[in-house]
């Protein structure tokens, strides 16, 4: 049985509505935290109902992990597509951090960085939303980590590089640069990232 | 006119009081954050009356100015006071990373680092609040920075380095250890922060 056109008009515009609350909350939420984001603020920074907006996700709790899953696609699409193009090994994960900060220039979200948040939010607090910032972190992490991996069985970095201690280091710089960017709104701390990114990995400046 | 002993008891009691309300502030404040902590949840885990709770700070704002002067009294006493035993440059470099570590590992907190945690949420809030979380990094940031001055000054670390990066990269890795330690709850996680530390630095494991 196929649907009418009527319905799938209205999943449609079901799928839209959805899209658009979760992309404001991703927004919301860089700024004032995961936890911070209420229903009722939520509805009413899109002009919709509190019940409209329950009808979407029910609980505070799946409103939140909707909100981290479209803020991975966001982060993926924004940082590690781009770096995609690129080869693997060190231009990859040179481009991968580099894509992070262009990413944090453009101010994208309000907030910085969404994750960047989210970790040190959630870190203590058990339960399904850390479990899925976790997971998104380890993903990023992972990738970084296999990018040094191949950059070092090239020769690309020296072979006593360890990949799990050049991650830590670079998984920190994203950290850093979040944190200075948003405390102080100035470019130029994005450019003290990229420097010492560049020299941590013995690239020309 | 010098008070009598009464109100010489009195102001001390209300000392106290006001102490054990923000060392509890601070712990709570670092799970929750500090827009988190509600003089109503505060005033039910130290048993007493929100009235009670209100005479002492009068507002939520004094409250988390409150919180944070804490937090930088307790991380004064807990990661920078124990490196000063140790000779300035890099010693004292490495020591004041190291104290951080150690402070996790002994889990004092149970959110982890109370600045971490406030630097990405205040971030983008801007206030006395968040103007007195930066007034800290800044110290902070400044110290390791000195440091790092003092280390490059005397030929403990190469004359190419720059204590700019260098107080950058190692801000991203206290960052790093706090987020993956809250995450994890793993003291694994510390020694790849310590082993990074030490690999950066040129010093013998």
């Amino acid at each position: 049985m196929t649907a009418n056109p009527n319905e799938k008009r209205q999943r449609a515009d079901g799928l839209r509505t959805r899209h658009a609350i979760l992309v404001e909350a991703v927004s919301l939420a860089s700024v004032v935290g995961l936890d911070g984001i209420s229903i009722g603020e939520l509805a009413k920074a899109l002009g919709i109902s509190k019940s409209g907006l329950y009808a979407h996700f029910g609980t505070k709790e799946n409103l939140q992990l909707a909100v981290i899953d479209q803020a991975g696609l966001m982060f993926a699409t924004d940082v590690i597509e781009p770096a995609e193009k690129l080869d693997p090994g060190l231009a990859r994960l040179v481009g991968i951090c580099e894509a992070f900060f262009d990413y944090l220039e453009r101010r994208v979200l309000p907030g910085g960085c969404f994750f960047a948040g989210a970790v040190l939010e959630m870190g203590s607090r058990p339960g399904p939303v850390k479990e899925r910032v976790a997971a998104f972190q380890n993903m990023f992490v992972g990738i970084i980590r296999e990018l040094a991996d191949q950059a070092i069985a090239s020769g690309q970095l020296p072979a006593n590089e360890e990949s799990e201690l050049l991650a830590f280091e670079l998984t920190g710089m994203i950290l850093a640069a979040d944190a200075n960017f948003v405390m102080t709104d100035d470019v130029r701390s994005l450019d003290v990232a990229r420097r010492a990114l560049r020299r941590r990995l013995g690239i020309a400046h």
